[in-house]
C-alpha cells in the first residue's frame, strides 16, 4: 500500500516466545489474494483475558461477541482477520462470528465461549466466514510460539509497517514477559481503544485485576493519539494472560490493587505507549510526528480536551504539513476547546522556542526560528492555558494531501 | 487565490439600496497592497442591532468590543476588515479597535459606542490601525447606497467568489428589504456565527425583538453548515435594522413574539439560508456540495449532532473527494457521534438510491448506482437512525488534497 512511513522503525523488534501462547498466520484471500490476512493465536488452559471494546453506537459484530464474552473473562483462542471489518453486515455479520467462534473452538479443542474475534478492514461487506473456517484447523497445527511478527502482519490494513513491542517485568521477584502488537493507520482517533491491540503476557493474573491495571494504561496511551478525530467501529485491545510464569514460581494476582503488580503495570504501560507511539508514526500520509502537551489547565480532563482540539484541527494539521509556523491557529483551536483559558495569559512553544505569552507573540520570537523548527520531523507543540495546574500530552501528525488520497482510493 | 469554486453562482444578485444604510470600501494595504480590504457602513440615527458572536474562549479583540456594545442595541457604524483578525494581539489589539472605533465615530459623527468592528485573517499578527484610520474620513464621505458588491468583496480572505443576498418581506403590509453579505471558505465551523456576517433591513424592529428574530434562523443555516470542523475567534453575525421604513407606514415592532414579524422572520431566514449556502459552495477546495439530512434521531438535537458527525468526519470527507460510495465510513460516523442510534435499524440513502437498511446493505443495492451518483458535482445523504421521529440537516463539502494545498500554503 505506497511507500512506507518515514517514521517506521529502522528494525523491528524480535518478539521472545511467551510460555502458553502459539500463533499462525496465513493468507485466506479475504480481501487481496495472496496477503496474509488471518490470525490464530491458542492459549493454554487457566489463560485469563481484559479488554477494552469501542465506544462506537454502531460497533461491529465480533466487537459484540468479544463484549458478551469478556464478562467470563477466560480465553483459549483469538481469531483475527483483516481486509473485511465484518461491520454494519446484520444477522449475516453475527453468524460469521459465530462460525469462525465454532471453528475456532474445534481447532482449539475449546468452549466457543473462550473464543476471542476481531475483524478490521471495509465496513458492510458480508465476511465469508467459509474462507476463514477452512483455514483454522491447519493454522491450529502450525502454531508455534514465536510467530509474532507474522502476527502483526496479519491484521495490517493501510499500516505501512507491523508494529511490536515488548517489555519485562518482575512480579514477585519473577520475571514476566508482555508482549504486544497493534494495528492502527486509519481511523484513530481517541476515544477509546480506537485500533486492534493484542498484548500477551505469561504472568497469572485474575481478569478483574488484568482490567483494572488496562484502564490508566489505555488513557494515557491509546486514547492520548489521534490521526483524524474518527472512531472506528471496530476497536478492540485485548490482553491475554497465559498465567505459566507460575510454573516458575510467580503468584496467581487476584487483587488489582495488589502492590507485587506495579513494576507489570509499568512495563504494560510501556509496551502500550510504545505501540501507540508507532500507530501515530504509521498515521496515513504523514510526513511529522507532534506532540501538542496542555500544561495550566483546571483539570486533567480540560488539559486532555485542549489538546485533543488542537490536534484534531485541520487547520493546525495542514499548517505543520505546510511547515508554517502558525500559531494563530493554535490560539483558535485552545479558544474552540470549550474547557477555561485565559487568553490573555496565553503562551506556546514550539520546542523550546517561546512563540507567544500573556496573550501576545512573544517580544523574543522570530519566526524564522519557528519556520526553521518547523522543518524538523517531529514537532513538539506546549500551549499553557494559564488558569490551573493540571496537564496531558497527547500525539498525533501532520495532514497531508496524501492523507486525502489514500482514503479517497481505499475501496476503489 | 487560486481558483473560483466551481459552484460559485452564474452572476452576482444587485442589492437593493436600503434606506438609512450608506456604504464604502477601499484598500487599505493590510496585507496585499492594492486589495480592497476596507468596509464602513454608516447607518442613520435611530438603527437598532442585534448580533451573535463566536464562543471560543480566544475570541478577538473586535468581538470582546461588539460583545460589550450590543447591550445597548443602536448603531451608526460598522467598521470592517480583512487581512489581519486582531486575534491574541494583547493590549495592542484592543487599541487597534479603539482607535478604529474613535476614528468612525469622528467619520460618522457618533459615539464611540454606536461603533461596530470585525476582522478576518491573520491571527497573532498586529494590526496596524493607522492604515484603517487615515481610510475612514474619506470613506464616509463617499459612502452610497448601493456599494453591496464592493463590501462583499472587502471582507473576503479565501473567499473565492463574493457572497450576497437580498430579500423583501412585509411588516403589516408594508415593503421592507433585508440585505446581506458573508465572509466563509476557511475555518468555518457549526459551533455559531462561525464567519462574517452583516444584514442590513429598513425595519424598524427594537434590539431585543431583533435579536430573538435571529436565534432561529442561525440555528438553522450558519450553524447547520460546516468546513472544516474548526471554530474562528472572530466569527461575528450583525443585523443592523435602520427603522426607515416607518416612513412608509412600517411599524416598529418592539415585542420578539409580535406576529406582525412572521413575514420578516422567514425572509431574514431565507438570506440567511442563501448566504451559508454559499459559504459552504465555496469551502476551501471544495469539488462536492454535500448536504447530510438525519431522520429517526431521539431528538433534534441529536439529529443535528449524529448529521455533524457524519459531515466532519474526514474518512466520509475524503471518500466523496474520491467519488467512492463508501457508506461503511457513514455508518461508523454515525457511530462515534454518541447519540441513540439503533444499528439494526439503519437506513442510508444515496439521493433517492436505498443503500441500507436494518442494519445492512440493501438487496436493491448495486455498488455500480452509488458509484454513478458519487460522479455527480451535489451529494445528499439521508441516514435514518433508527430510533425515534426528530431530523436535520447539515451542509458541508469534501475534503481535497486542495484543502491540504490552501491550508498548508495560506501564511507563506
Amino acid at each position: 500500500m505506497g511507500k512506507i512511513s518515514p517514521f517506521a522503525p529502522k528494525s523491528m523488534p524480535r518478539l521472545p516466545a511467551i510460555e502458553g501462547v502459539r500463533i499462525a498466520a496465513a493468507a485466506a484471500g479475504l480481501r487481496y489474494p495472496g496477503r496474509i490476512d488471518l490470525l490464530l493465536a491458542l492459549f493454554d488452559p487457566g489463560t485469563t483475558v481484559a479488554g477494552v471494546l469501542t465506544n462506537s453506537k454502531t460497533a461491529s459484530a465480533p466487537v459484540d461477541w468479544c463484549r458478551a464474552r469478556l464478562a467470563h473473562g477466560m480465553a483459549r483462542a483469538l481469531v483475527v482477520n483483516s481486509g473485511n471489518a465484518n461491520a454494519f453486515t446484520g444477522k449475516r455479520g453475527k453468524q460469521a462470528v459465530t462460525l469462525t467462534a465454532e471453528a475456532a473452538a474445534r481447532a482449539a479443542d475449546c468452549l466457543e465461549v473462550d473464543v476471542y474475534v476481531a475483524s478490521t478492514g471495509v465496513i458492510g461487506e458480508p465476511l465469508d466466514a467459509g474462507k476463514i473456517v477452512k483455514q483454522l484447523g491447519g493454522l491450529a497445527r502450525e502454531a508455534k510460539a514465536d510467530a509474532y511478527a507474522d502476527a502483526a502482519r496479519a491484521i495490517m490494513t493501510t499500516d505501512t509497517f507491523p508494529k511490536l513491542a515488548t517489555r519485562k517485568a518482575e512480579i514477585d521477584g519473577v520475571p514476566v514477559t508482555i508482549n504486544g502488537i497493534a494495528k492502527g493507520a486509519g481511523m484513530i482517533a481517541p476515544d477509546m481503544a480506537t485500533l486492534l491491540v493484542f498484548l500477551f503476557t505469561d504472568a497469572a493474573i485474575e481478569p478483574r485485576a488484568l482490567r483494572a491495571s488496562l484502564d490508566p494504561a489505555v488513557d494515557n496511551t491509546f486514547n492520548a493519539v489521534t490521526i483524524d478525530g474518527d472512531t472506528s467501529t471496530s476497536d478492540t485491545l485485548l490482553i491475554f494472560a497465559t498465567g505459566r510464569a507460575t510454573s516458575r514460581g510467580a503468584p496467581r494476582i487476584v487483587d488489582w490493587d495488589d502492590l507485587r503488580l506495579g513494576g507489570f503495570r509499568l512495563a504494560l504501560a510501556e509496551v502500550m505507549h510504545d505501540l501507540a507511539l508507532q500507530v501515530v508514526k504509521d498515521g496515513e500520509g504523514l510526513t511529522k510526528f507532534v506532540s501538542v502537551k496542555v500544561t495550566g489547565a483546571e483539570s486533567k480532563r480540560a488539559a486532555r480536551l485542549i489538546a485533543k482540539s488542537i490536534a484534531n484541527s485541520p487547520l493546525v494539521k495542514t499548517a505543520i504539513a505546510g511547515e508554517d509556523p502558525n500559531w494563530g491557529r493554535i490560539v483558535a483551536a485552545v479558544g474552540k476547546a470549550g474547557e477555561a483559558a485565559d487568553r490573555d495569559r496565553l503562551a506556546i512553544w514550539f520546542g523550546d522556542i517561546l512563540v507567544a505569552k500573556d496573550g501576545e507573540v512573544a517580544p523574543s520570537y522570530a519566526e524564522k526560528d519557528g519556520a526553521a523548527y518547523m522543518r524538523g520531523p517531529e514537532i513538539a507543540i506546549t500551549v499553557d492555558v494559564g488558569v490551573g495546574k493540571e496537564a496531558a500530552t497527547v500525539w498525533t501528525c501532520d495532514l497531508t494531501k496524501d492523507y486525502i488520497a489514500i482514503n479517497a482510493d481505499y475501496r476503489s
